[in-house]
This record gives C-alpha cells, structure tokens and sequence, in this order.
C-alpha cells in the first residue's frame, strides 16, 4: 500500500512518490548554485540548505551510522558524484532517513513537517526550480542489451538471417559513446550536419555534406557507477550492484544517414556524438529493487562463468513510453515497451566492461541500448524500427505523420514501475526538441 | 643553428631541447604535490615554485601581454587544463619567455641563471622527478588516419580489395575511445583477460575466457585540445589549429583476440579500453611548426569543403621508433616510421568531430591512429602488422623472437623531428611493462 505525505498536493502515484525519493541538482532564481536535492511529488527538497539547518544530533538518528561532515560536505556539490562516492550502504541509510521525513506519520515531524523555515527555504515547487546535469561524466559507454532492438536493426541491415552477429548471445555488446555531448532533459538538440551517402548503390560512392535527413531517437535506461573499481581489477558480477548509483532513462539521438556511411569498421561516431538526453532525477538503485522480474529474454547459449548470476531476476519491469510532440503541439505516444526486454542486466555489463581491468570511475555512465519490446511497431524504441528505415510512416495526432523527425518537433521519454498496489516509482521525463541545423 | 643554453650538461641534441620546452605535471621527494613544469635539457623547471618567486613587473617583461595574476593561478594547479585552456597565444608567449631564460646569452640572468634560490628550488634533475598524467581527459577519441596501417590491417582482415572500406578517403574514420584508462609514461599494464573465439571457423563459435593471446601496441601520435567549442558549433578547419594545446606519443595497446571477436556491428571495446599510455611531456603546438611537411599519402578523392586545408603543410615530420625489451634486458628497435604517412590532418580531425556539432572541451585527446611507413614490416606501428596478425616472427635481440607480446616485455616509443642544422624538438619516451594477467 502507498503511504500519504503531509506535503500540499501529494499523490502516491506521482513519479516521484514517497517509495521513489530520486536525487537532482536543482537551482532556483533566489539561488543559482546548482545543489543536490531529492524530489518528492511536486517538491524539490534543497539538502544543500536544509542540512545545515538542523541540529548534528538530530540528523544523526534520521542517518544513523553516516557521518553527518561527510554527507554535509557530500551534498554541498554541485554534482552529485561526492554522494555517490559515499557507497550504496550510505545511499541506502538516507534515501530511507529521507523517506521517513515525508509521511503523514512521520517520526521527525521537527525536521520538515513543523519546521517553517526549513520548509519555506528547502521546499521548493518543481516548477520553480532549474534542473542541472546530476553528474560529472568521465566516460560514458552505451550496450546493445535490446535484445528486440538489436535483431530489428539487424534485419533492416543484413537481413534476417545475419541478423545478430555471432557474438551476440555471448556477451554485452558495447561501444564507447562521447560524454561531452550529455545533457540534461529540456535541453534543445541541433539537427547535426554530416557526410551522407545519398545513394548507397552508385558507383563511385559520392557522400554530400548536409543535415541529417534520418534523425532517430533511441529509448533507453542509463545506469550511473557509484563505486570505483582499480586499473586492472575486474568487478564481480555478484558485487557489481555496490557499484551502481542508480538510474535515468536516456536517449541516445541519433542520425542514421550519416552514421550509415561512417560506421564502418570501427563504430557509430558522429552519428551519435552530437547529443544524448538523460532525464534530471536520478532513481537510485535502492528504490528500483521492489520491481525486479525476470528477463522476458530468454538466452540459452551458456554463459561464461563471470557473467553468471546468482537469482534470476536480473531485469526491471520498467513501464517506457515515447511521446511526440510535433511543432503544432500535437502529442503522440508512438511506442510502449518495458525494460523487462533487455537481455543483459546493468551487473552482466559491469562484469564484461571490466573484466580486462578496465577502470570505471564514480559517475560513468552505462547505456542499456535502445529497448524494444516484441510486438511490433507500437513497441519500438527508436523510428528506425518503427518505420523500417524510413520505408514506412508512423501517423501521428493532428493528421502528422513522421518517418524521421522534423525540426521542431519534441521527443520525451517516460518511464515508471508499480506494483498493482499503487506504490509507483518513476523517473519523470526525459525530453529534447529538435532545432534546426547550421546553414552551411 | 641550435642554441647552447648556461644549464649544466646541456645539449642541443636533447628531446628537450631550447626549440621544445614541453610541458607536463611532476612531483618530487620533497614536494608530492602533483604541479606544472617545463622540460629543458636534464632539468625539469617547476613553474609552480619559481613563478611566485618573481616580481611581478619583471615577470610581465618575460610574458608580455599575459595577465601574469591569471597565468599563476593556471600553472599552480595539478593538471595543465587551466593553463591550456588561456589559448594558443597565451602558450606561445609563455613558450617564448622560457626560451629567453634559458640560452647562454639570456637576456634575463636574474630571473633564474643568478638566482640562486630560484635555481635550488624550482630546477630540479629529471632523474629525480615523477610524472604524472598532464592533463584530466574528458573524452578520447582514436582516429585511424595512418594510411599504411589501415591498409595492412584491412588485407589481413578482409583481404587486398577490400582493405579500405569505402569511407576510408572522403572522412577521418575515427571512434570514441576510453578516457579512464589514459596513463602516463612508465605505468605497467596488465594484461587483459577476455572472451576470446581460439577458432573463429568451428560453429557453432564458441568463445573461452582467458587472458589475450595477442597483446600488441599501437604507435600513434595524440592531441590535446585546448579551446572548447558549444554544442551545436563546429570547428572551422582553418581555425582548428587554435583549439591544439599540444602533442604527445601514445601507444593504444590492444588486445587483438578479444577485438576480433566483440567488435562487430558497434567497433572495438575490451580489446581496448584497458590501457593507453601517453608520453609524459606535452609539445606545443607551436614548437612542432617548423617540422610542417605535406603529407606522404595523396588522397586524389575530392575533399568536401569543411575539410579542405589552406596550404599543404598539414603534416609533421616526427621520426618514430618502437623499441622492444624483453625481460632479459635485450632491447631491439622493431619499427621504425615517421607521422608524415598520416593522411588526415589534426585540424581535419577536428573538423570532422565537430561537424554535427559534438563539443570539445579543454583536455580532449585525439589519437591519429596507428602510424606505419609504406616500407614493409621495419616501418610498422603494430604487431599486428609486423607478424601478420601473428603468421611470422619478429626476431629481437639476444635470441628472442615474438609474434605479440610476452608478460614481462616493456615497449617504449620515441619520436622526434629536426631540421638537419641540429635544432631538435623531441617527446622524451612512452614507455610501458607487460605484467602477468589477472587468475581466474
């Protein structure tokens, strides 16, 4: 059963509901420094502001065991990486001392609830408040762990029968990405320009410079690293979750004429560099752990034994949607799909990424791949699937239809768990709208 | 006609000669504090320690024009970002007032050569110096633009016609590499274990996991990125040499087994992304001009206009060398090239990455790709190469022989250019040890 909160305007099947307790760095027009918060229904709650303001004791038995100067100190950034160093144990402790402060029936009314001047300096409206990128990236790495998404596109380029390469089924495939070009929801992309060949099949092969005219969207989950793992160390698939902060969901824009030309053979490069969207609250790993299932993947190759793990419910049946929103302000969800149809779990990727030694840091970011369920094209994760390429129209409201997308129009993703009982957990929006490209 | 300078044991014949002043990051015994510095001669100039000593007014005669307040807060911190990032006529002011320090006939004796102290504290014997990464690495991008090399290994993969795919001359193929495992000279790498297909005929495939039984190097040249551009705004390429801060050697290790079989369809991943070395002292960009040739490779393919050069001088004449030691001490120089047979420019580098709009940000490194000469396997810049993906023995000092690389070989890459009268601008070495891999 979802609990009720003393907060104005509070529902439990809000996004951001007293089960969820998501982390961000906001800022505020009284207050531009970028500052972690959490958000809780239609509030933020500013931890930068509002720690300082209680007595150390007191914090102490809402945070019990962590040490109050580290996590002061910690939420004091202006990323949220100092947090996330802290180790899931302390994300654990005050995600839960949070959750604690916020029910009707809380034991620390003091805190919040009966404090004025801590509710009217921290608590801030959501609509008030300026959403920032929640981590310093160092590098960023996307998979293909879709397993829908992966034969989909393999179809479209080699055929059915080539369709996945052979190393498919035997590790998560993945690439590096740019993390330079990652942006928080809301921010504007740029229709990129690049090389494109206009007719694969002539003879010589000719490209021309100019903006894309295959501008896709890929539906993804991104997965933040909390704990640090040493040069030449690999982390065990049975300790991988320690090191995961928590989640967003990402969209990986992408331009699929120019990446066609360019990709071979070393990887997608400027068709994917020029931007990628992540949604602004980070769900941490903690609050997602109600909703695990099983894969709906089944993989029956044998896995080598470092990807091998204990239980079987590696996924998360998060409920994902893509909504379009062309320049006449038509809104059209074009596809539904959960991320139960990854095939490999965020733990299986950290144990192949490293296992030759290579070092994560606090704040990379993991991609899952674009996600696609199997039922068609009502549940694909980029229009590349859904249009085969372009050979087919997805109709949208307001007598629109789209194969690619247009200038001006939006993109947002949302995503949520629920557990029938009302208890729901979700990652608000993650959205771009679409610009036109440099005249050259 | 090269310089005498008043230091002890100078030459001119030193990689760090007065033509170069590289920069780097160094800490000593008596001060562990990682701080910027110069190389000249034996010596390392720490600029951190000798900057303050200076009055001001005399220190504005050394960098004329430079806010000095600005270039020692720059040069006080423990990465060279901040100095890289005051731009290309901060460093070649600043270059130019070191280089006026050093010479026998320096115009100022009191600021370092009879200033005793000064001398004590801020010259300090390389021999008794560390070094550490030079720069915080946002992103690393590897490009593939030694010619020979591409060629030679599209043979071995995919034979004589089709060892160029048909990108290959109208763009500078690259693909994002892996920034958090960049490390500076001397560090060991280890050697990676991976999924490995031992027979990629059988089916149906079926990997092992073990370590790499193909562990190679990479000789390539990297570039630093000094001045960022926004998301959205390309790069001109004929402003491109403005956003250079400088260059060093860096070898790309890889693991050949393990890239061959994870790097379809989305390009190579674990058989890279365990270690990188770089040299430890970066040249300036400036201090390479006089070594502008035009490149060795004709591309006859008609360039699209954002990558058209003013002028032909788009490459360096760097002599490179790759230097093999075995464990027994024996050291053999197995290849022998020079950065003239890249066939892409940094500057196209940097056009190209940026065309769709991709931002770079001070401290971004690009890697040009695996150099090797037209002149069979004495001029390659890998294993891969020199063996025939392993078909063939290169045969070493103290009758040793390898196909790839042994647990306990150390390789060391060196490069310089000179211009025939004695003025020499060198990188110092790139060096790095084989150790055992992890037991599994």
């Amino acid at each position: 059963m979802a609990k009720e909160s003393w907060l104005p305007d509070y529902s439990p099947a809000s996004d951001f509901s007293l089960a969820n307790i998501p982390f961000g760095i906001i800022s505020t027009p009284d207050n531009q420094t970028p500052r972690p918060a959490i958000a809780i229904g239609d509030f933020a709650l500013d931890l930068k502001t509002w720690l300082p303001m209680i007595n150390k004791e007191t914090v102490s038995d809402v945070f019990p065991g962590v040490d109050i100067s580290q996590l002061t100190h910690a939420l004091s950034q202006s990323t949220l990486n100092a947090f996330a160093a802290l180790g899931r144990p302390v994300h654990r402790i005050v995600r839960k001392g949070i959750q604690d402060l916020l029910p009707k029936d809380t034991p620390f009314p003091q805190l919040l609830q009966d404090n004025e001047e801590g509710r009217t300096k921290a608590l801030k409206r959501l609509s008030e408040v300026t959403m920032h990128l929640p981590m310093e990236i160092g590098d960023y790495t996307d998979f293909y762990a879709g397993y829908h998404h992966a034969y989909a596109v393999g179809v479209i380029f080699r055929g059915p029968e080539n369709a996945l390469q052979s190393n498919y089924m035997h590790l998560p495939v993945g690439y590096h990405g740019r993390a330079s070009s990652i942006v928080v929801d809301g921010t504007p992309i740029r229709r990129p320009v690049g090389q494109i060949l206009l007719d694969p099949k002539a003879e010589p092969k000719q490209p021309v410079v100019g903006p894309t005219r295959k501008l896709d969207i890929e539906l993804e989950l991104g997965c933040f690293i909390s704990k640090p793992n040493e040069m030449g160390e690999a982390v065990d698939v049975k300790q991988a979750q320690e090191h995961i902060f928590g989640y967003v969901l990402l969209n990986d824009w992408s331009a699929r004429d120019i990446q066609a030309w360019e990709y071979v053979p070393l990887g997608p490069f400027n068709g994917k560099n020029f931007g990628t969207t992540i949604s602004a609250w980070i769900v941490l790993a903690d609050a997602l752990e109600p909703f695990r299932v099983k894969s709906e993947i089944e993989n029956k190759t044998e896995l080598q034994g470092y990807l091998k793990e204990e239980g079987e419910k590696g996924a998360f049946d998060i409920k994902l949607e893509v909504d379009l929103t062309t320049a006449d302000g038509s809104e059209t969800t074009i596809g539904r799909t959960s991320s139960k149809y990854l095939m490999w779990s965020f733990p299986q990727m950290i144990a192949h990424h490293t296992l030759g030694g290579c070092p994560m840091r606090t704040g990379d970011l993991l991609g899952s791949g674009t996600i696609s369920g199997p039922g068609g094209v009502k549940e694909r994760g980029s229009l590349l699937e859904m249009t085969e390429n372009g050979k087919n129209e997805v109709l949208l409201a307001g007598m629109n239809a789209r194969t690619f997308l247009k200038d001006g129009d939006s993109v947002t993703l949302r995503g949520f768990c629920d557990d029938g009982s009302g208890v729901r957990v979700g990652f608000g929006r993650c959205a771009g709208k679409i610009y036109s490209a440099v005249q050259r």
